[in-house]
């Protein structure tokens, strides 16, 4: 991948496309449109951390590359309400509020709960659908309904002096989708053949061959899960799966089962859902938690989050017996609805044994075809390429794997290699004379969200790896600089050691030692008194215990 | 599961089976049998740990419950050389270094090894092969050929006064393996037909509908591999998995390469392997990898170490350009010929996303048939079942989950549930008059291997969780009790916040103040000093921060 290398003062006319987050990772998804100085954005979502950043709570996309062009931005463009799209939007609205928002009627509903739960007001959401043309500044906007795993989602082609650039966003295309909202094919291939000079195209499932199953097709599987539990049924999914959970409803009717939402996210986000009516509620299926003592085991299906094994989700405290309402036992049965994400595996597969040990019959994509994934697989994205024909391509949304595995398709159907932009979070490229090039390379380092810090936290992520690696080991003494003397101390304080305290009995006395050896030498400055300490326990605790903890002296000096 | 229930003293001619590991957990395998007084282990395996548990080395058996029976122990017999199966033996050993140690001739050599490290001596070791008959005490075992991803891997039936008892080991039943050497059927059957009363099967794979595919069928995918390749090729695999690296020298000569090892453990595995001829290294083809430099890229393949991701093995070197000898670009190729262990995806990915940046192609059991398990899958355990028709059925090595989707497959071949018994690590399982039951459970709780120490560290393991999430404080105060004022500080330091330390500032006046009012009341223990040091800052951290940190005050009292 190409240096950081500052790219070239944008000509006018050129169009400057900044991935700000999503290409290189799967989350944070943002990319920086810029022509004539103004600047678009599309999604603006975060990235959660692995065990590489423990204690971190986001990683928001490179948005401080922003922050003096604030004024510039003429609009923000969200493609569909998931997390990883609009999950940021709070933090850069915290930096300009008024920032006019894009998005379908869902993703603003799912976007104005989180922007008042960080307690904006006096932001712009301007709603928009399949069809609708919007100009803002020299752009315009033309969305194209996507097919993806939460209703309302849009595609969007960006039409500037530069030429036209079509993003997908998150999609799949389910060529029988619930809802019967399709990709717009129609749309894509009439949009290719007046000339797309851009395609930006979601790479997830890029390596993944053939075609996505049909949302549908998971009908017979679900009927099956009904059909069998004659106990306790719990069906965890993602809280915006909003078809998913209309499949469990229809199921409920026809197996004589009420239904009842367990989990915050998912009671808030499936009202909203039939609000706006992208969820059809059978009239009386619904019931309240608070009622469930009222009704039989197999009276009822719980839909509940957790499906991640989220430690705090409603199935983990299931799992582990920590549920106020809910306990499962033999005879239950519990659905995982859900997909896998990479790093889940250890925490959901806890739960999958906790719930197997308690006796229930757990059922998940691993046996049975229970899930289906939202994004195209490769066989898909050739029939893109080839109804769309476009001049250049640039994969969005995966890592780098997904990204060239992405491009290669695009060669496939033959897509000059050269027209084929692998680029990274922070790479500049420029659209200009239906000519798409890497010109430079921006710093889009991660943006976390650390307790109340948002920056770069990566000094307080890297002692915390150490602290949770090693340990640390803290030596308070007291030294008397005139009277050249330890007053008080050494005392060692050590955490996260397994060795029992006494084992620092043997270098108390080192550290003293030392430290009076010091203070004779006429050594008076507390820093290197500290050093002094440092160096005789560092070396004793490595050479002793094969450990490099973190080491905290601290010496006073009276 | 059953509950912690000291199980009842052991009677005469009754065989008692206490797993000590690997039920319940992939990984630390171990079982004890006794009978009369005399106790034999089957295997003694140790178990990596995952992030839950950051800092540990290793995980151990529940060794601490032979702690005072050492010397009853007769016999360890172990079933193949996975570290999974052998690796805890040097800590067995040092708890009694003479335990009688019987296995197959590579299993042996790779423990001995193990053994030289850990400079043990004078331990015990007695090769057996398929066939063998073995008296040890009261026991007498039968070895049994069964085929694994490593060579040499045995089968072994326990026979005492209760019974007859056959543990599989880790085996899977390909009817193409690549020695030739069969899992013996015929011996399972000749046994079964005279009764085996319990029998302890493998359950790694018993959630895997069909069957295991054969070694030998990777064989068209590793030669379009080398076909393809024109440039470097580095191939990682286990560095135990002898026919995996046997199927890559023959591409080697098929396609005029070279190879070379690079990987400490594969060097080692493999010179083993050879001298004891497990391995057959074709005439010429191996190289030193200081010689690498003499040739071209396409001359050569590297087969290397690191297809788990782990951090400082050769692949992830090379994947990070680390690598003192290695470095891969555009057009070489890089196959992971190896499984993907649950927890290691993310390290895994990293992994091949790093390659793919430099420019390599990645083939993986992603996107290629490069890999099949050692383990029989539920079509197979069919075979067995119906081949021995055992009396009891106890399922071993593997999570709940496929624990009891082992058992279900045992009862689908007729045999009653009652007679199936799942048990998790240290339920205590009585076999007598030919019916086993659980009888109690007896602490098998993890023993962890950190830094120095051996035993239980799950405090220090839980203070270095903390830790790794929020950080710590210190606080440290010089007081005078007999004035009743503070004398020097509070002196704050944080480690792991991402907040500036001037926010600190805010709240060491509280501290003083706190302090000086407590003085002023006459406290002038250190211990409630401390106290009050803790609350006044804890409050405020959790209001001010959001962060539950470890906190450490030291009071000290001139």
């Amino acid at each position: 991948m190409s240096e950081l290398r500052t790219p070239p003062k944008l000509k006018p006319g050129t169009l400057r496309v900044i991935p700000l987050g999503g290409l290189g990772d799967v989350g944070r998804n943002s990319t920086a449109f810029e022509i004539d100085g103004e600047i678009a954005l599309v999604d603006c979502g975060v990235l959660f951390p692995e065990e590489t950043h423990p204690g971190v709570d986001l990683i928001l996309p490179a948005l401080d590359h922003l922050s003096d062009r604030l004024d510039d931005i003429v609009a923000l463009v969200l493609t569909h309400g998931h997390e990883d799209h609009i999950g940021a939007v709070p933090y850069l609205l915290k930096m300009r509020p008024d920032v006019p928002i894009y998005g379908s009627k869902l993703t603003l509903a799912l976007v104005a709960g989180k922007l008042r739960e960080h307690r904006l007001r006096d932001f712009k959401l301007f709603d928009v659908a399949e069809g609708d043309v919007v100009r803002a500044g020299g752009y315009e906007f033309e969305f194209f309904a996507v097919n993806h795993s939460i209703p309302d989602a849009l595609a969007v082609a960006i039409r500037t002096k530069a030429g036209v650039a079509l993003h997908t966003g998150d999609f799949k295309m389910d060529q029988l989708p619930l809802d019967g909202r399709l990709t717009d094919l129609r749309g894509f291939a009439r949009l290719g053949a007046k000339g797309v000079d851009l395609f930006l195209v979601d790479s997830t499932n890029a390596e993944t061959p053939g075609f996505t199953t049909h949302e549908v097709d998971l009908e017979p599987a679900l009927d099956r899960v009904f059909q069998a539990a004659n106990g306790k049924l719990i069906v965890a999914c993602f809280a915006s799966h909003v078809h998913r959970v209309q499949q469990v409803l229809d199921q409920a009717v026809k197996h004589g089962r009420k239904a009842v939402y367990v989990g915050r996210s998912m009671v808030r986000n499936m009202s909203t859902a039939r609000d706006l009516g992208y969820l059809r509620v059978p009239a009386g299926v619904m019931i309240e938690l608070k009622d469930l003592g009222k009704y039989a085991d197999d009276e009822v299906v719980i839909i509940s989050t957790g499906s991640q094994g989220e430690p705090l989700a409603a199935l983990s405290r299931i799992a582990n017996q920590e549920h106020q309402h809910i306990e499962v036992g033999p005879g239950d049965t519990v659905l995982l609805a859900s997909s896998l994400i990479p790093g889940n595996e250890n925490s959901v597969g806890r739960v999958i044994n906790g719930l197997t040990r308690l006796g229930a019959n757990v059922v998940h994509k691993g046996n049975a075809l229970v899930h289906v994934s939202g994004h195209a697989s490769a066989g898909e994205l050739l029939y893109c390429y080839n109804l769309i024909q476009p001049k250049n391509v640039m994969p969005v949304h995966g890592e780098v794997r997904h990204l060239v595995a992405n491009g290669k398709l695009a060669a496939r159907t033959g897509i000059p290699e050269e027209n084929i932009v692998i680029a990274e979070d922070g790479v500049v490229v420029d659209l200009a004379k239906g000519r798409a090039r890497i010109v430079g390379r921006v710093d889009a380092s991660y943006i976390f969200v650390d307790g109340t810090t948002v920056g770069d936290v990566s000094e307080a992520v890297n002692d915390r790896l150490i602290l949770g690696e090693e340990g640390f080991i803290s030596i308070v003494t007291v030294v008397s600089t005139h009277n050249r003397e330890v007053v008080s101390g050494p005392e060692i304080s050590a955490r996260g050691f397994a060795e029992d305290p006494s084992v620092f009995d043997e270098v108390h006395r080192q550290i003293y030692e030392a430290l009076e050896q010091a203070l004779r030498d006429g050594v008076d400055d507390t820093r290197r008194l500290q050093q002094v300490v440092r160096r005789t326990i560092g070396a004793w605790v490595s050479r002793k215990l094969r450990r490099r903890p973190m080491i905290v002296p601290v010496v006073i000096t009276t």
